[in-house]
């Protein structure tokens, strides 16, 4: 069994309707748009043996083609996770509404009055990867801030995400909001999403989520602006001054609890003389998370079996419990190291001396610099931003977990009786 | 005679060389920044005939290669403009310092500190053409907002830009800011520039400034983040229910005081009936100005002298005394031609009837919006920003008038005692 595909419209003739749809949804209320949240929250929870059946096909396919248990993990759907991603929509109905929001205000010499409002983007393109869940995620946050969606899944959820789709758009048919405001490129090929890449003149904003070269190749060949997300290579250094308990501790979370996330740990860079003084600590604690570690000379020396690391161990992500290991003399050597490998997401520092802490969340380039904690913390819901659309990496725009504020826009309103100049 | 070239680094090297720099000077203070740029400025007016003699080569240069007025104009410079930009440069020693400005902060339940907080971009690319100005405006702006800049301008004016660029250096050498903060790519070549547009290692954000083909050559090949700037193809909208004078007076504005500029208008669309009513008033005043009018059939039933509109006159920005007009049969259908044709940059209605304005500034998708004033007012200075980098027509970041927080971005430092997720 295979559910037919939604519609046979073009993908230029999809981001069209996406944009005519935007300007109807960009001028809704609050409440319209909260009702409508909430009407497709319900829906997928009424419809959620449909979801699962379209993704039962999905799972099929992906055992076939034999996919490793992480990533099917991913794609997997049952009752609550469904029931989970619905509620996400109730959540997000109850976040402020970023848009209209007056942000100044002021007159000119000359009468002008100037404000400076909040407007949504207008077209959102979103090309993920295997999750399900960021095709209502992404639509609710989408909705919420005004936005049209164009939604470019895997192509090994894409029954599923067109099921979910289905809903929301039959859902959408009793709210305010046009159901063209959530496009979705039923297609398997990757002309579809190249087309995505330079069509400026109908999308706004390009996200990608997914791995490092989904987003590469979005950040090389679009010329629709892109918010970058997600590649974390994240370190963490212990400083000579570290406090041991702590410095493991925090190294053992940020490692472990979530090893396939991007704001987990990836490289422990440890000064020297602590690493002498603690080896045997490190050691142990090391072995008892069944963690493996890539080592330079250094860590081959103080810790038991170290896997000698070369180049693509300092500068990619392990996104498993593998670790790798760089010792250094000193703080301006730590922040080096980063400075060439980090992705200028989330990095730490352990240390009792404030001074070293200070010159390092000053000195190093990243979205999130912690002292004494996990890098665990950079997430939306964890910093208390409510929902995330994803965690920026670059500087432009929207640096680190991304709410609806960041799918928001400006414009300047100047209202006269015949100012000139 | 010709002055030497500064060095003969490659861009790569200069990039890098930026990037270290902009670590020193990112954490200087707000006075050191503002010293350096007081001694700049002096520098400047010290070693104005040096600029002046300088200038006169590219002046030579460019009379030989048969440039037109309005481009000489632009490139030429005398004691007074010389001393203007050092006396932008002390004005924006005055502006507030945009950094180590914390934007926000909070603690969350387990006891983790957050702080947002201002910090520069780190390294800037400016691509601009005959302008020599920009060369002091953008370094001014760059090294106030704590970022390393790397200057590359037209070939036209290399004489006059290396003039200036070693003054600057000259003058650093007594300040805080490490002289390598301002890199000058003192090269003819093409490839220069296209080697910036890949360099996201070193360059955190390219600037062009300069004419649309500038700015789309920049935004097609550039993987470094764009600020896109500057090409505004502007709409005067006057309504059924605009005043004839009020409507006249800001159209001569907006078209004559500054054809040459962005905020200048371009379009007239007018409506069929108040062109009906208002025919001889406009005729008369269009004609006193000496404006040429490219109109659709109706603007040439109605005024004399039109030349007929082809889909190159609703595109492209005249800068001079040209002004398409377009008529139309109702607000939908004016909204329907900027957003056609549009460059999101500003767009003016000309109504008595506030309902109508309100329609047209939600609707009509821009930076700036004005009811019943002259589009002139898009402008830093104008609308008291200080000093400008360029305006942005772009959604993404900045939009409309950039001034020093666009040079800008946001870190979250989170102090802790251990916690983990």
């Amino acid at each position: 069994m295979s559910i037919p595909a939604i519609q046979s419209l073009s993908v230029e003739e999809q981001a069209k309707k996406a944009k005519i749809a935007a300007r109807t949804l960009g001028i809704l209320t609050t409440e319209e748009k909260n009702d409508a949240l909430r009407t497709v929250a319900d829906a997928l929870e009424t419809e959620f043996e449909s979801i699962i059946a379209a993704n039962l096909i999905d799972l099929k396919k992906g055992e076939e083609r034999g996919f490793e248990q992480a990533f099917m993990d991913r794609l997997s759907l049952n009752k609550k996770r469904i029931f989970d991603f619905a509620e996400g929509l109730r959540e997000v109905a109850e976040l402020p509404d970023p848009i209209d929001d007056v942000m100044s205000s002021w007159t000119l010499e000359n009468g002008l009055q100037v404000e400076e409002v909040r407007v949504p983007l207008g077209v959102i393109g979103m090309i993920y990867e295997a999750r399900p869940n960021v095709t209502a995620d992404a639509a609710g946050l989408a909705l919420k801030s005004g936005n049209s969606i164009v939604l470019k899944g895997g192509s090994s959820a894409i029954h599923t995400n067109r099921a979910i789709v289905q809903i929301i758009h039959l859902a959408l048919k009793n709210t305010k909001i046009p159901k063209d405001a959530v496009q979705f490129i039923d297609r398997l090929d990757r002309e579809a999403t190249q087309q995505l890449f330079t069509m400026k003149e109908h999308i706004d904003v390009l996200i990608p989520r997914g791995g490092a070269s989904l987003i590469n190749a979005v950040v090389e060949n679009a010329t629709v602006p892109v918010l970058e997300t997600g590649v974390g290579n994240c370190h963490i250094y212990v400083d000579e001054e570290a406090d041991a308990e702590k410095a493991i501790n925090i190294l053992i979370n940020a490692k472990t609890d979530r090893p396939a996330v991007c704001n987990a740990a990836e490289t422990l860079i440890v000064h020297q003389d602590w690493l002498n003084e603690n080896k045997n600590l490190l050691a142990e604690a090391l072995q008892k998370h069944g963690i493996t570690v890539h080592g330079d000379e250094s860590a081959q020396e103080a810790l038991p079996k170290v896997i000698p690391a070369n180049e693509s161990d300092w500068a990619n992500e392990y996104l498993s419990l593998d670790l790798a290991v760089k010792t250094v003399n000193s703080l301006d050597d730590a922040i080096d190291h980063i400075d060439q490998y980090g992705t200028k997401h989330s990095e730490a520092i352990i240390t009792e001396n404030r001074e070293t802490a200070r010159k390092f969340m000053q000195l190093v380039d990243a979205a999130a610099l912690y002292h004494n904690a996990s890098t665990r913390f950079t997430d939306g819901g964890a910093l208390g931003f409510g929902a995330e659309i994803g965690i920026s990496t670059q500087k432009l725009h929207a640096r680190g977990p991304m709410g609806l504020p960041a799918l928001t826009t400006r414009k300047y309103l100047m209202s006269g009786n015949g100012q000139v100049r």
